[in-house]
């Protein structure tokens, strides 16, 4: 196995998610420069100022020129439309991956584009915080976080390893998934627990207003912990709507007809049917603390 | 306002809530002897050497024998029938309160079951931990908890003040409500994410088996937040789900409505309607986080 180091590394968008990365790898010496594109200059001139890049550039094709790896940060939905920007001037050998919390609508078009001798990695790294731009990028955000990487039958082993090899680097614990796995999980795990809770919060925000003001008085300790991801940004939860948009409905129709069961049993005041639900859930929930120990942030 | 002290306090129900009450106010010397009541010996002899409890009976009517004030901390279906075992053996003067987390089912049938000169007061104290029994019962769970205590036109003020005292020298912050009110809120704040998270889990549990250990692998994060309420027990979720059963099917009934509206939105690919379903609940999220800062314990 090569030691890691990226010559050049350009980082489209460059916010909480590729600022952080280019923190953690500048941090750690394992980078030679940092080449930064996002649309905006302002956002650019600031990540020059708090160093998180050495260079800059509003184009994506200027930016990848000499690049050996290329991370795409910016919003999922945008991802196949930036590459194809780029992709022509891809110079041969360079790497290039994602940062895409759906996979499926970015993998395929994506590989697909890639030049001769330039190669395509999907990944996922499971890490933010409630903030986002380049000001709130940190070198230690990967620290302890997962990163799923999302390889095909076209995937280039070595490329997959080089970039197995960056997101460890950064302290994130780097696992392989296909990519419909990769979105259907992602849909269970993560994108689900989101859109619930945004509904909860929409639901009680819908109440009448005498029960609503009283429902928000007394809502403030477990309902903080259960919709603090109800806080996330609107525009990346529509975007990850569009983009897994099947395994999402899935998903969705499932938590539907189990909910219709449950009320059913509510209706009935069926106190077995009730027990046994509740009594399921709790021992799947308990057994899954037990076996997995080690805290993970969820996107 | 006469300063409290509590001559012989009654508590039917020594377990985690009757007995941490039970310990906060022997701690604090306003009560002179404490009788505790269960339906096993067992658990009052713990409590007895636990000393939480001076006394004991199996019998709820000879426990409440020249009690000033009885507490029953049972499981909220049993409350009524339990009052009625004991309510003939009350002295005048007696004030009675509970700790029932529903107080629809609880309020009405209990005030209609005081003999003359015996008052009723219906009470909440919202606090718990996940674990239950005296052995799981401390002095300091009330401080800085909310008691939610729903009068009636029937409510003696003076049996009112004695609760609300109660509460409040163990450290709970008490509010007033009528009962249908906080049969509602609860709902709302409390009932719905519980049926919520119960829901998640087994939504998951019900993935094919390839998918659902993938799941679980990834689970362990965002997933332990949201669904830490879902390892409560199941037998108390039974019955608060009888106890509230108007209340928690239409708050359900409203979630499902709002839940078919985001699905559609998803099914469309409705990218504003999506966006504005998120701003919306993020401002609301975000605006109830800033105007009430200080936490409280939901269950």
């Amino acid at each position: 196995m090569k030691s890691l180091f990226i010559q050049r590394l350009a980082i489209i968008g460059v916010g909480l998610i590729g600022g952080s990365l280019a923190r953690a790898l500048k941090e750690r010496d394992l980078v030679g420069e940092v080449v930064g594109v996002n649309r905006t200059r302002d956002s650019l001139a600031r990540a020059m100022e708090l160093g998180v890049i050495d260079h800059w550039t509003t184009s994506a094709a200027q930016g990848v020129r000499g690049a050996n790896l290329v991370v795409v940060a910016t919003p999922v939905v945008t991802i196949p439309r930036i590459v194809e920007d780029f992709a022509s001037a891809l110079e041969s050998g360079a790497v290039v991956t994602d940062a895409g919390s759906v996979k499926g609508t970015v993998v395929g078009p994506c590989e697909a584009m890639m030049p001769e001798g330039v190669h395509f990695v999907g990944g996922h790294p499971i890490a933010g915080t409630e903030f986002s731009g380049v000001e709130a990028s940190f070198a230690t955000l990967y620290e302890g976080s997962r990163t799923i990487l999302t390889p095909t039958e076209r995937t280039d082993p070595e490329a997959l390893e080089l970039v197995r090899q960056v997101w460890e680097a950064v302290g994130s614990r780097v696992e392989t998934m296909d990519v419909s796995t990769h979105d259907r999980v992602l849909a269970a795990t993560s994108h689900l627990p989101h859109l619930i809770a945004y509904n909860v919060v929409n639901t009680l925000s819908d109440l009448e207003d005498d029960i609503r003001a009283e429902v928000f008085r007394y809502a403030a300790g477990g309902f903080r912990d259960f919709t603090r991801i109800a806080s996330s940004d609107p525009a990346m939860w529509r975007d990850i709507c569009v983009a897994n948009r099947e395994s999402i409905l899935d998903i969705l129709h499932r938590f539907r007809d189990a909910l219709e069961v449950l009320t059913q049993r509510v209706q009935d005041g069926d106190r077995d049917g009730l027990y046994g639900t509740f009594a399921r859930s709790k021992r799947t929930r308990d057994g899954i603390l037990l076996s997995h120990k080690k805290p993970v942030e969820s996107e």
